[in-house]
């Protein structure tokens, strides 16, 4: 089953916004047993939107098309449809009846642009009553097309909940059986990996890909066989090689995120985390928090930007910053011990460091970064030269940061 | 002059990866005054690429192929090019003796996959000497053919610094004259929006777009005219109009982001700010610090995500939080006291509130948030219901958080 992603919008195709949608439609859709053909994203013209839409019902099984669908005036999806598919609109009542429910509560307003959400094309199955979202199936020349939002989390939604589960009814048993991981790697480049695993690419069930995530590289094994082969032990064996060829640089994989994985060692550990960040900014903190149940392990941190917060909330010595430099790695080992013995964290991390653009030396230069990590009895500080932009040399810290508590705990616990 | 971007990788179409590059080719393209035809991203299959290239070439006047230029295994456009034009590999000696240079200083394998660098189908000309960075220029029928890496940062790089001043020599006096602004607007509906501004769509010079950015919404105008008229009186027209009617809910403009823009009125006023977060978890200090120049207006401040970090580096009475529960007024208004006194800070932020998904009480339901501004003698707290996921609702909160800042040194300065 091969389908057709078509993406609309001049926000898309002049750059405005990046498209997420479509990777997003291709990810779950791949997991679930589909080729994704092609992706196609063209701007809000009711000619090209037609063509394409064509071209693809001629080549692919389904379709799927988002964006176009609002109640604004460049919205032209359905308009677009109507005419290529020789469909004329008609109004969904229960929709309209819908919105105008919804309409009275906020507007008393007797015409609405909302209202243009009702009228679909002749045929056309409505995926949500919700009023503000849109959403419709055609079936046409037998293949299935799905209508979808361009908002991202509405688009998800549908997606989630009405195509992948309508396009399995549809269509069953004719995907192949596919098994497929992320593997999440730091601190290896993608020609080491690739290096490493090599002989994996040589069996054509077997397709490796390749991932740059600054600052990781994500490798994504899938095994795919035909209808009443099973693709499990070749997918296991697969896995053990990857495994055992690039170590503790994996650091996990799919939904794994390095704070999360950091996070789920510390909570298995019993011991809690606190930071003091200057360089990152309260990135480090983010990236725990972003995790749900980090309270568990993480007690929260001190964002120490200007040196006032590295002396009042830390206790850095005011002549070791006047002496050292705020970026050295006394201040930064004064900055883990600080945070240790205010905050009674187990483990606490501190960075300070040069992101730039301004602020660099000969001496140290942009990208200069210093990372502390104390234990209860013992601080060790490493000393790095990271190149790239700001926001690069921001992430690739905390990233590292995180990175030397994984190690860190990972040897503690003996494995 | 029409181009069409190709996206390659089985990265893009698993949705592995999103692909930002095309995207950031659009935005760069269209603001030099070209129109993209449509954006496709295609598996790494040989044949698809080679199609893909062939129609584009028939109907647009340059193409930019990104991805699949790599060393690894699965790096197959050359391949298809070479194929699809009926152009022989060769390689590029320049390229290659810069290659061998690079390798004798990393690596004493007489062999490496980075030589497949080298090899361009004929008639090529290489985009850079830059050894593990690739990119070539082909021009075929007439047309100019631009291959570029898919690692964002090298595509960046090569886009900026030699597709868009080539095709600028290349095809000189063909564009369009365009005038853009993208409005950042933050607190006001896309439909809100759109009825206050219905009228400028009348004008078929003048193009709007709505582009959520959640929390945000952005509008793009755009002014096109042809040649020899000039698109900026009635740019400057319908920039009035938008700005009279959207008024302070448009924070800024273009590259401006909240956090940059509160920033500037911050270091205008001669004011710093702290903060003290709780639910955001250090995310409005990283919004912050994201920012070059941000220690201008930013001391740092205190990620106090449990409550022994609320009282040891807050000072927040014991039992003010056992009587009012960490998320609510009193609290979040001690906290912002807290950072007040011992930061020094002119202004501080504070905020607690429910992130969820787990958390959440009838009372008190995921999305409760209580926000506290405090100055030197003033301290304002604001109660919130925001829905969405975890993710949403700490965006959501560090941005309206900002934003009362801004509209805070708005007021203060009497606009």
């Amino acid at each position: 089953m091969q389908g057709e992603i078509i993406a609309i919008g001049n926000e898309l195709t002049s750059g405005r916004i990046s498209n997420t949608t479509s990777g997003f439609a291709a990810r779950h859709l791949y997991e679930a047993g589909y080729e994704i053909y092609a992706m196609h994203t063209i701007g809000d013209s009711a000619a090209l939107i037609g063509e394409a839409l064509k071209r693809a019902i001629s080549r692919v099984d389904f379709v799927l098309v988002t964006g176009g669908l609002g109640s604004t005036d460049d919205d032209l999806t359905t308009e677009a449809v109507s005419k290529a598919l020789d469909r004329p609109t008609i109004p969904n009542l229960e929709l309209l009846s819908q919105i105008r429910n919804h309409l009275d509560t906020i507007s008393a307003s007797p015409i609405n642009p909302l209202e243009k959400l009702a009228w679909l094309p002749q045929g056309a199955e409505a995926l949500t009553l919700q009023s503000q979202m849109s959403g419709y199936l055609l079936i046409h020349d037998n293949k299935p097309i799905f209508f979808l939002p361009g908002v991202p989390y509405q688009m998800q939604t549908l997606l989630l909940e009405q195509v992948i589960p309508r396009l399995a009814t549809l269509n069953q048993g004719r995907q192949l059986a596919t098994c497929q991981r992320m593997y999440k790697i730091f601190g290896l480049a993608e020609a080491e990996i690739n290096r490493k695993i090599v002989k994996l690419a040589l069996d054509h069930n077997i397709h490796i890909g390749y991932y740059p995530v600054f600052p990781e590289v994500h490798l994504s094994l899938t095994v795919r066989t035909h209808k009443g082969r099973d693709p499990l032990p070749l997918f296991e064996a697969a896995c053990r090689i990857i495994e055992t060829n690039l170590g503790r640089a994996i650091y996990g994989s799919d939904n794994d995120s390095m704070a999360s994985v950091t996070g789920q060692l510390l909570h298995k550990a019993n011991l809690c985390l606190a930071t003091a960040e200057s360089c990152t900014g309260g990135l480090i903190a983010h990236l725990l928090t972003r995790v749900a149940g980090s309270s568990l392990y993480f007690l929260g941190g001190v964002v120490a930007y200007a040196n006032s917060m590295k002396t009042g909330y830390l206790d850095v010595d005011k002549e070791l910053l006047a002496s050292h430099g705020a970026v050295s790695k006394e201040v930064a080992e004064a900055m883990a011990a600080g945070i240790r013995s205010r905050s009674n964290a187990d483990i606490t991390l501190a960075v300070t460091g040069i992101a730039g653009p301004d602020g660099g030396t000969t001496e140290k230069p942009v990208g200069t970064v210093y990372i502390s990590m104390a234990s209860k009895n013992n601080i060790q500080t490493h000393h790095f030269h990271f190149a790239g932009n700001r926001h690069q040399i921001q992430e690739i810290t905390a990233k590292t940061a995180l990175d030397l508590v994984r190690h860190y705990l990972l040897q503690q616990d003996g494995i």
